[in-house]
Parts: structure tokens; C-alpha cells; sequence
């Protein structure tokens, strides 16, 4: 029973539902309807499908995460980067428009389903962690930039074409002199109006004394009512005659259960896109539902959630949809309204299964600008480059990998961009660890402690020479210590003991192992004993299973201070017993 | 001139060369001619090359070592697996025997020695650190079997073909009806006596009152006796015409200064091959140069040694031969028969021009089953199973990486395993490093050190939660801790504080801190404060960078007892002030 509550969070929530709340998350699923339907054609559009695969995307996964899903806030459905990179990932296999195409991205969002379900009943919820936040975070801007300058042909009325940004602006720097008049104004009319709605609308409905709550949900429909106004002026203008392109025909009804095609060879083809879509739409994801919970108090489950998202992707293939993720706009807007349970999802299913059914005819006038410009409003509040700023400020490693990421990710494509960004990040971090922080230590006066020689005034003596390495020893830096403790010893013909002060050392793996047996034998070839000092719990456990300890010329002690008092104990006590001298002493 | 010297420590050597140490070398390279006969020619088969390739790659890569090496004893030419990794690159770009083989191959010399002098200029000598000591011997062990049984053909007088281990006993199990029998003999033969004189012939010497130095030096002299005996007796016998292969017409005279083909193609498709054959013979190379230096107090450059090898590789590809590095056995023999310059290696090439200029006539009768034996006998000695059973006592990690190297490298070939290795060694660190140790702490009565709480009888505050997390925070942990905190705070309702002890971070990235931000934001909207102690200097330096010190609703303390002591400073004196129990007080 526990494991069936484990895998079917409903069964926690659904045991204690009630009429209050039912009301409730019929009024969120209502609000949430209204704002996803744009959404939902848009990010299809963007993905290069047909509307109504987005609207098909946006029932079956929304009542799948109502089941599997543990964040009570989090809204799934079509989402701006996940529809960039399944573009990305199908183009290269078929044309655009062909039936090919449509079962390529149905296959895609099942492979990629079915992978979120085997990382969550594995537990590989941690192979996200793999994706730092600068790489993240630069992948989002310039997928952003992307989408944006892609949804400028649309505004424009023109064709911009391209895999990426470099391709795109290209593109659109080429047609520009084919600008469609009244394409441009409705498209700006739209962008305007939608930004107007995004950042003076809120504080006006503010003055007018509505509530924070009401204000911020109202001023969040602003793309609904941009798509019902300039559909209206479309047909009382005639403007479809003058060049204005518009949605057209939209098929009526529910979306058919069926099977994506089995095709190996596909499928194949689609395994590094999946995976990819995967984990940034779980990244995406599990962010916002973690974000949103915390402010609640409430928990969600990172391993179940990947098996949630996983349901959904399967489900959205399955009735012919394509993959979608939790959306951050959407699920705040559910937060706000006041989701009290995942049920406002399937209610928001079922305004959107209302909509396909009884309300397509309405959208045959819809133009696609005006679809475009809500892509464009919402994907450049996705671009941060005050993060470039943030990072360089800190960490120029992390800085590096995230420009990598921005400049692949423009030049080279979405997948390109990610790779790169992860591959550097995790080169960066071995680089950094190969090269780790060493420091001759000596006692300060008047304590048992031991610090840099560089940075205090302390009491060493000529024939010990003390080390500390801040970093575990293994396989990237074990050579580098090797020879850093070579050249000191060469340097100092006086030395006759070697500590090496390990604090620091969480881990000693095997390569590590044998540098420091290749270590023990040099020094004892030359007459001098080697002593470690501090060795960790775990890290001494692992040494007493080599033979290691055996062939140490010296002794592994508790202590820097009972290594040094050892060696050298009446220098070790009068330097104890001596005046502390303050910090600053140093020259 | 300090940089003239550098990059050309034949100036500092030279400087001091006299007629004593030129008699010494030159009896040394006697020496290691003799033994470098047999091997150049075996080494050029195993690649497949014809046999005067081997002799070719034997003399402008000595002559160009001795002027830019750091290592008095190392001795340059063809060795077993960079021979079969330069036969496992060429083998699906031409067929063996084609001009197009030959030019691949000396192409293949090119880009390897070009890689190698950049990686010296650049200082990129710690890229062969990312090669784990479990990796390289899981390597050259499966290695060794490849080469060991692909050898087994030409001992038999079968043909033995197949680019990885696992092919080649099928294709040996499938031809081995074929054997023939007079090949068989003389293969057989060579490999007993051979075997003999590795093991036996030395104790015998000994024994017969020879000094160590010269038993040992002419117990490795063995192969060429070999060659010399299958010689004249399959001449004497007539057993080319009973089927035994024999080396037959090698032209006579010394290379050709030549260009290898200038072909961007081929060179692109020679870069992995090439970058590995690079690293691996890099790695194999600087670990024979440091052993054998830390023996006699020599230093070696690693950087320099780059660009000797990679002036070598040149100077191969200029003279028609193939990829080159240090060979273990051959440099023992020139350290042990007491090289004290590498003139030493210089003097070898002149012996190998000499042969070339009028010994080849003597090598048409040489059987192919001796030199097939040759290389067998050599490469079992780099086989190592013992490797396997220490690594698996001391780390599962590195076992599991060393396993899947022999496996990958046994059934995908060297270059598949290879990679295979390196990236599961990572991959395993990373993910050790995104689980770390973390222990809740408590103080040990009597001083003011905290330990485990569950190793060690201490003293905690029901209000205080003090966490030591054994692992510097990035990007692959940084979720990790921050669930592991959730999680502990959330299950003790009478938290008030929350203390990080960071004794064993080395290391905060962007990541990690947008992670102690999220956390010091959650704990702060549940009125739990949260505090840093004993943060190591240069970690200190970079959050002063950032926001995190001026959002932080705690302090850093200097040690984990003044961040106890500033909340409760009762208790912390009393427990410092306590008598201290014995540290097996704990049931």
C-alpha cells in the first residue's frame, strides 16, 4: 500500500478531497484554460506542428501528472524551449508539414517519456544536477534569443528560416524588404498590447483598487484577450485577402488514442534529443515545482516527478500530442489563483478538451502573428544576461562555460550548446581540482594549530617540512602532487621529515593510492621519513585495505600537532606554550 | 639563452660531455642495438608495415630525443600497443600493403608529434592525468592480450585477422586446422627459448659468477640470439619451401627525407587516433622517464618531455616510420647497463643506420613465427590480472572502471576502450562527489572539537543543527545538500539554527551558491537562522564577491565552537569545561 501511495500520489491527496476545494481548483483550471490555449497553439506552431497537436499536448498530460505528479502548483503542457529543441531534433529526419514529421514528434515525446520513467524508477533524478546553473541558465537566454528572433518572420509576415540564431537573423536580414504591411501591424499591435499587459497593466488594476491576486491574474490573460481581438479585426477587415496569414481550419475534436509508429531506426535517431529534452524539461520542471512548494511547506518528490513528467510524455504520445514539460509562467499563474491540488490540472484538461470540441471554428481567423508575438513576449522574459554579469563577478570558470553554452547554443544549435555547456563545465571542474591548492603550514605561537606560512607568523622547523593539500587526492592531480612535493624536497636539503596534512582529503582513490606509495619510496630513497596527518574516518578505513600503511616510512597521526610534537616535541610545546601572536603579525 | 637551454637541454648535457662518458655510451648502445633489432622489425609487422619501416622509426627519433629530452635513460623507437593502436587507426582507411597504408601511418606520426610539441608549448602535459592509473593497466593489459593472440597466427603459420581481441580468436579458432607444422615448430621453439632466457638464463649467469649488471643485460639479448638461430636454421634447412614465412628482400640503404602526403581529409580522420595514440604513449613514456630519474636524483621536465617526443614523431613521420614513444623494456636495459647520457640514444641510431646500410641482406631467411614470438613473450609481461584483484580491495569505483577498459578494449577495440575508461572513470568520481558524507556534529565534552554524532559521545543542542558536509559544493551536489537540509530540518520541528561546518570545502561555484542562497531563503521564511563556520580562506575571498554574505540571517564563524558559542555560550562552556570521555564512551 505504501509503495502504491509512493507511485500514485492521488491516492494521498484524492482520499481528503472536498467540495471547498473542488470549487477552488475549478476556478484556477478556468483561469489556467484561458492562458494555456494561446500557449498551447503557439509552442505547436514553434515545434513546426499543426495547432492542434498543441491543444491535443495539453489534456492527456495534464490528467497524467494529476495522478503521478507531487507538486501541487506545477502546470504541464507545451513549453517554449522544449517545442525549439523538438524542432531541432526533427527537422534534420523529415519535412515539415509531412505526416513523417507529425509521427517523428509523437515518437519523440514517447521515447522521451519513457526515458523519464526509467530515470525515475532508477533513481536517476541526480544525472539533472549534471547541468550546472550557469550552463542552465545560459542555455535558456540563448535558446530565448532563438525563438525570438524565429517568431520576428511570423510578426513580420515574412519567411525566416534556419536551425539557428546565426541562420535565422540571416534569414530575416535577407526577406526583410518582403515585409507584409498589415502582417507587421497586426503582429506589433499584438506585441505591443502584450507588453503593455505584462508590465503597466498589473499596477493599473492595482490603483483601481483590485486585489494583488486579482490584478496579477487578469493582467497574466493579456495573450487571450490579444488573440480574441485581433481575430476579430482579421475578419471584420478582411485582412486574410490583404497577405495576413491566418490559423485556418482547425479539425474538431478529441484527439484519437494511437500508437506512435514502432520504428527502430527512428527511434534510434531520436535517443540523444530525448534524453536531452528530458533532462532540460526536467530541470525546468522540477525547479518551478520546488520553488512553488517551498513557499508552502509542502514536498515534492524529485525521483517522482521524473516518473510523473514521464507518464505525461507518454500520455501526450499517445493521443497524439508532442513533449511537454512544466511550464513556470503557467504553473505560478496556478499557484497565484490557488491551486489547492494537481485536480486543477485535469480541470484545466477538461476546459481545453471543451475548447477542441465546441470552440475551433472560432480560431479559423486567428492570425499567426499574433501567436508569434506571444511566443516572442514570453521567451525574452526567459533571456537574463544579468547572470553573465553575476557570474563573471564570482566565478570565471562558471563564466566561461556559460558563455560556451550562449555561443554554441547561437551558432551551433540547441544540442550542440548543451553538450558543450556540460562537457566544459565538468572539464573546468576537473581542471580546477588537478591543480589543487597547496600550502606549507607551520604552528602558530601559543596553539596546537597550524596555517599557511604564507599567511601567518608561524614557527616551522628546518628538517620538517609540513604540506597541506586542500583538495582530495585522485586520479587528475595525483602526478601534480608528486611533483610539487619533489620540488619542495629538492628545494630544502635540510628536510628529513615530510607531513602531509589531509583535512581536506575526502577521497584517495587508487591512482592517488600509488602516487603516494611512489611518493613514500623517493623520500625513503633519500633518507627522509613521510608522515600523513588528519586522515578522515572513511578515507583511513579505505588505507588500512592497501598495503599502504605496511610500507609508510613514518606514522599516520590524529593530529598536525602530534605529528609535528612526534618529530620534534620540545619545539612543538615551547611553541604551544609560547605568547600568541596576533593575527596581523606578519609583515 | 635560459630559454634556448630549456627547450634544448642537449646544451647543458653537452656542455659537460667528456671521453669517459662517450666509451660508456657507446658500449650502452651496442647494447641496445642488439636488442632493438628484433623489436623494430616485429613492432613494423605488428602495425602492419613492412619490417624496414621499424628500422626507419629507429634512428631520426633517437637522434631527435637526445637533442631535446630531459631523460638520461629513456630509449625512443616502436613499442607493442602504440604499433596496434597505429594498425587499429589505418586498418579501415586503407588495406594493409597499399602506399595509401604506409602514407597513413607516416601521416599518423605527423599529427601525433605536431599534437604532442603544442600540448608541451601549451603546458597541457596534466591532460594525461585525466588517464587513471586502473584505466592505463586495464588498458595495456587487454592490450597485450589483443596483441598476444593476434601474434599466435604467424606463430602457427595460420592467418589470424580481426581489429579486436574477441575477432581474432574466432578467426584463430576458425583457422587453427591450418596450422603448419614446420612454422609451428620454429614459433614454438623461439618461444621457449625465449621464455627460458627471460626467466632462467639470468640465475644461471649469476649462478656461472657474472656480475648482476652483465647477467642481466645479456639475459635481454635473448631475441636477438633468436633471430640469429631461426635464421640460419630454417637457411640450412630449406624451410621457406616447406611454408614458413620468411621476412625475404629488405631494400638496403637509410630513409628518405620526405613529406608525408598533405591530405586534410585524411588528417581529420586521423585526430582521435591520433590524440589517443599521443596520450597514451605520452603516459607511457613520462612514467618510465620518472622512475627511472628518481633512482639516480636526475630530474625530468614533463612539459619537455612533450616536446621531445612530439620532435621525435616528426622526425619518424620526415623519415618514412610511424608513430614512436619510450619503451619500458628498452629503457631499463639503457639505464641499466649504464646510459649517462641520452648521446647514449643517439649512438643507437647510428647502429641501426649501420644494419640498415649493410645487414638487411642477413635478415631474408628470418622467420616471421620469431619475431611473432618475440612480441609475444614482450606484451605478456605487460598483462596483469594481480592489478585487478588490489584495485578491487581498495576501490570498487576504480575497479569497475579498470573492468570496463579490459572488456570494452577486448570486444570494441583499443579506441572504443580507451574512451570508454576515461569516461567512466569521471563519470564515477562525479558521482561519488554528488553524494557526499554530510554528519550532523556535536561537541566532544572537554575540548572544543565536534565530531560525528553517530561515532562519537557528544553534546548537542536540541535548538542547533550543525552539519559538516565532507566535499566542496558544485554543481553535481549542490541539490543534494540542499535536500539532505530540507530533509533534516524538516524532521526536527525544534530547530532554530542551522550551522554549516566547512572544514573540507575547497570550493563553492555558482551553482553551489544559488543552492546556500535557496537554502538561507527557505530556512529564513521558517525563522530558522543559518550559519557558516570555519570557511577556508580562499572560499571566504569569493562569497565576499557576491550577495550571499549580505542575505545570509546568520554569521561565518572562525571555528565551529565560537559558532555554537555565539548562540548558546553556556552550554558550549560547560561542555568544553566538562571532563573529557574516553572516545569509547559511545555503546
Amino acid at each position: 500500500m505504501s509503495l502504491l501511495r509512493r507511485y500514485l500520489p492521488i491516492l494521498t491527496w484524492g482520499a481528503e478531497y472536498s467540495g471547498k476545494t473542488f470549487t477552488n481548483d475549478l476556478i484556477v483550471a478556468v483561469i489556467v484554460t484561458v492562458m494555456l490555449i494561446p500557449q498551447s497553439l503557439a509552442y505547436a506552431l514553434l515545434a513546426g506542428l499543426p495547432v492542434q497537436v498543441g491543444l491535443f499536448a495539453s489534456m492527456a498530460p495534464l490528467l497524467l501528472y494529476a495522478v503521478f505528479g507531487t507538486s501541487r502548483a506545477l502546470a504541464v503542457g507545451p513549453v517554449a524551449v522544449a517545442s525549439l529543441m523538438t524542432a531541432a531534433a526533427i527537422a534534420p529526419l523529415a519535412a515539415q508539414g509531412s505526416p513523417e514529421y507529425l509521427g517523428a514528434a509523437i515518437a519523440l515525446a514517447l521515447v522521451s517519456g519513457l526515458m523519464l520513467i526509467a530515470m525515475g524508477l532508477l533513481r536517476l533524478g541526480f544525472l539533472a544536477n549534471f547541468l550546472s546553473h550557469p550552463v542552465v541558465s545560459g542555455f535558456i537566454t540563448a535558446s530565448g534569443l532563438q525563438i525570438a528572433a524565429g517568431q520576428l518572420g511570423p510578426v513580420l509576415g515574412i519567411r525566416a528560416e534556419g536551425e539557428t540564431f546565426v541562420e535565422i537573423v540571416h534569414s530575416l536580414a535577407k526577406e526583410i524588404g518582403g515585409t507584409n504591411a498589415w502582417t507587421a501591424a497586426v503582429g506589433f499591435g499584438a506585441l505591443a498590447f502584450l507588453y503593455w499587459s505584462r508590465s503597466r497593466l498589473k499596477p493599473l488594476l492595482l490603483r483601481a483598487g483590485l486585489s494583488e491576486r486579482v490584478a496579477g491574474t487578469i493582467a497574466k490573460v493579456g495573450p487571450a484577450v490579444a488573440l480574441v481581438v485581433t481575430t476579430v479585426v482579421v475578419w471584420a477587415l478582411g485582412l486574410a485577402g490583404h497577405g495576413v496569414k491566418i490559423v485556418g481550419e482547425v479539425p474538431k475534436g478529441l484527439p484519437r488514442l494511437a500508437l506512435p509508429p514502432f520504428d527502430v531506426a527512428l527511434w534510434t535517431k531520436l535517443l540523444v534529443p530525448a534524453l536531452l529534452i528530458s533532462i532540460i524539461g526536467y530541470v525546468e520542471s522540477i525547479s518551478v515545482a520546488l520553488t512553488l512548494a517551498a513557499k508552502r511547506r509542502q514536498r515534492v518528490d524529485p525521483d517522482q516527478e521524473l516518473i510523473a513528467l514521464g507518464a505525461s510524455n507518454v500520455g501526450a504520445a499517445l493521443s497524439g500530442g508532442f513533449p511537454v514539460t512544466g511550464g513556470l509562467a503557467r504553473s505560478v499563474v496556478n499557484y497565484e489563483a490557488g491551486a489547492e491540488t494537481p485536480a486543477a490540472g485535469a480541470f484545466t484538461a477538461v476546459g481545453i478538451a471543451l475548447v477542441t470540441l465546441f470552440l475551433t471554428p472560432l480560431l479559423f481567423f486567428l492570425p499567426k502573428a499574433t501567436l508569434a508575438a506571444t511566443i516572442v513576449v514570453a521567451v525574452l522574459s526567459l533571456v537574463d544576461f544579468g547572470a553573465l554579469k553575476h557570474t563573471w563577478d564570482y566565478s570565471r570558470a562558471d563564466f566561461a562555460a556559460m558563455v560556451a553554452t550562449i555561443l554554441v547554443t547561437l551558432v551551433e544549435g540547441v544540442e550542440a550548446g548543451l553538450l558543450v555547456g556540460v562537457g566544459l563545465s565538468i572539464f573546468l571542474h576537473l581542471y580546477a581540482t588537478s591543480r589543487p591548492h597547496i600550502a606549507v603550514v607551520g604552528q602558530i605561537p601559543g596553539t596546537t594549530s597550524f596555517r599557511n606560512v604564507a599567511r601567518h607568523a608561524v614557527v616551522t622547523d628546518s628538517e620538517i617540512l609540513s604540506l597541506r593539500v586542500d583538495e582530495s587526492l585522485y586520479f587528475p592531480n595525483s602526478r601534480y602532487i608528486e611533483d610539487r612535493i619533489n620540488e619542495a624536497v629538492a628545494a630544502s636539503p635540510t628536510i628529513r621529515h615530510v607531513i602531509l596534512e589531509c583535512p581536506a582529503v575526502n577521497a584517495i582513490d587508487t591512482s592517488a593510492l600509488e602516487s603516494l606509495e611512489a611518493i613514500n619510496q623517493r623520500l625513503k630513497d633519500g633518507g627522509i621519513t613521510f608522515h600523513l596527518s588528519e586522515v578522515k574516518g572513511p578515507v583511513m578505513d579505505r588505507l588500512k585495505r592497501s598495503h599502504f600503511l605496511h610500507e609508510l616510512t613514518g606514522n599516520v597521526h590524529l593530529s598536525q600537532y602530534e605529528a609535528v610534537a612526534s618529530i620534534n616535541p620540545e619545539l612543538a610545546r615551547r611553541t604551544r606554550d609560547a605568547e600568541r601572536v596576533p593575527a596581523s603579525a606578519k609583515p
